[in-house]
């Protein structure tokens, strides 16, 4: 689960902000949230994109443009936010 | 983004917590958390596999056993939960 590293990926981070926040809350109805998000699933999920294994117009775009070692540091930046949940009664 | 019966959506919850948790934080580290998770996302994500656009073995399987008013359920349920987050400095 460690390889990724969240200082760097703070640089990366800036690619998806628009869509996914900074906080990784996202800012579009059919974004997903990844604020905390496990660090594995963000980085199967993003080299799916990469490979046109997982199809989304957008993050195919995004996705070419990084390398292995942005997606391992992005995803260690989105998995290091601290999230609670409340679940309602 | 409405649509879906969080109560209703409770029942459907028991297909999904052994990997997802009932609060929504996943109990595998390549399942995704998705607790607070858009609702619109949860059911564009869940149409995606129970179609075969999107592959996963596991949410292939489960996504069968679901009609398309489980999926808004279960989406309204998982987004009903309350997320808050902590950016670390």
């Amino acid at each position: 689960e460690a390889g990724g590293d969240a200082a760097s990926g703070r640089k990366v981070m800036l690619k998806c902000q628009v869509c996914h926040g900074k906080d990784g809350i996202a800012k579009l109805p059919e974004a997903p949230n990844i604020a905390g998000q496990k660090e594995a699933y963000l980085v199967k999920a993003l080299m799916a994109f990469k490979a046109g294994e997982r199809k989304n117009e957008q993050m195919t775009v995004v996705t070419k443009g990084l390398s292995d070692e942005d997606i391992a540091d992005v995803a260690a930046y989105y998995s290091s936010i601290k999230i609670t949940v409340q679940v309602p009664p």
